[in-house]
């Protein structure tokens, strides 16, 4: 039973005849899907575990899971019941909202870079450099050369990334418009989601179609054999969720993770604790 | 069924009196323990979320919770095992590892500034500001007055965290040296643990009555009455978390944290999205 996000192909995207609502692979629906992925846990967090470890011996690799979306598609969601699968001291969440006065005065990557994880852990961007090819485009903010250089500095900036040592794994989460507006019904009908809704959330709705070929062409020109994108149907919030545990384990699977073996005598150090004279007052204080 | 992680009051602290391996106020023990916090879960989750809802909506309110305690007392643990149990978006997570040579040209609190949480997070410092007052003091790197100066720096600095709607919470992990050699030959014992192995570690244990005095002379002259410190009998991991989750809980709830009210007209936007005109690609591609 698996939740699949695959690849999208290089070449042009067409994600108007790309299903939102796949729910393929999973029998018994969302009370078995919401199993499977509790039932990721374990091998999760042992990977997790191992990777972290690694970084701390020394070894570069780390990752970076990007989510981008249109509202609500569930980016939070993802944070919250997959990612919250694994030992939070290995995770660097970064939400990135409207860039700041002091963002917009650098580059667009210069705030990217800040927030990049270090090594041994797993990176989360929810919104990422990718909004920068996206609201600008949409509203007319910058020309079309300016959206190409951009396209460039992102491949570049992420072909670095990855020689670094850094899997880039890039994910959109691909909603239809009538399910962002049963959920954003859903906030409205609920007092405690009323601060997650924003009006302007439904301005930027009505450009829905701009969007879409903003995404097509970004995926388009970022897709590379380094740092593919993979589309996540993401109706179903809970076939969502648990095609991105398994992508995250497939990839922590294919990197082969060991632990670091000691760099000191085990012996010695054993006959060290065992031989040592340090008085314990708790002996005495009962 | 609680388990308890009681104020220090103010005055002379004699760490070598209070008991490392209390487990009181839980029937049935660990497993009833681990049972006990798992339950927490929801509510803590609940209470979190609105913290954070709170904050994006202009509150100046976080918490930030300071782990401190000898090698092995368990501030991974608590990462793990309590801190998990909330959603990782609304947690700021730091471990703070031996300075590096930009951070010990500036000021010792420039570092735990940097890392403070934002409004509506709970942030965790995993070792914090205290070292400073710790190890330096064992090794003798600064001199007394120096070390008296920084107890003053903290407090002015926790008094301001205070003012300006920072929960503080100090918690000491208070573990036997007997319990600490037990944890390091258990990390010898096992491969998938040596990397957390540090024959550092089993030097500065050699100096357990020292960090004792240090420990008690820190919380002594910073246990403020707006920032007071915890101590967590920390010998039993489970009850040691659970204590934590509890000390959250209590905390969280005594700020009476309330969902923040729609700033827009519910109704309004209720029909802005009913009468809508948004072609929706995914009907025709069935």
């Amino acid at each position: 039973m698996t939740a699949h996000a695959p690849l999208i192909p290089p070449g042009p995207v067409d994600l108007a005849a790309l299903r939102t609502d796949r729910t393929a692979g999973v029998e018994g629906g969302k009370e078995a899907g919401k199993q499977a992925l509790a039932d990721l846990g374990p091998e999760l967090s042992d990977l997790q575990e191992r990777l972290f470890a690694e970084g701390r011996k020394g070894s570069p690799r780390r990752l970076l899971l990007v989510l981008q979306g249109m509202d609500t598609s569930g980016k939070g969601g993802i944070l919250r019941h997959t990612v919250g699968l694994v030992d939070p001291q290995g995770v660097r969440i970064t939400s990135f909202k409207a860039p700041t006065e002091e963002e917009r005065a650098h580059d667009f990557l210069w705030r990217i870079r800040k927030a990049l994880p270090g090594p041994g852990l797993i990176g989360v961007f929810d919104r990422s450099h990718y909004e920068d090819v996206l609201v600008p485009r949409v509203h007319g903010l910058v020309d079309q050369a300016e959206i190409e250089r951009r396209y460039e500095a992102i491949n570049d900036f992420e072909r670095g990334l990855v020689a670094e040592g850094t899997t880039v794994l890039k994910c959109l989460l691909h909603i239809s418009p009538g399910e962002q507006r049963k959920r954003l019904l859903a906030r409205l009908d609920q007092p405690s989601k009323h601060w997650k809704y924003n009006p302007h959330d439904v301005d930027e709705r009505a450009r829905w179609a701009d969007y879409r070929r903003a995404y097509e062409a970004a995926i388009e020109h970022t897709g590379t054999e380094v740092a593919p994108w993979h589309l996540v149907p993401s109706d179903a919030k809970w076939y969502r969720n648990l095609a991105i545990g398994q992508l995250l384990l497939e990839t922590l699977r294919g990197l082969d993770l060991r632990w670091p073996t000691a760099d000191f005598d085990v012996a010695a150090e054993r006959a060290r604790l065992l031989h040592e004279d340090l008085e314990d007052p708790q002996d005495q204080a009962s």
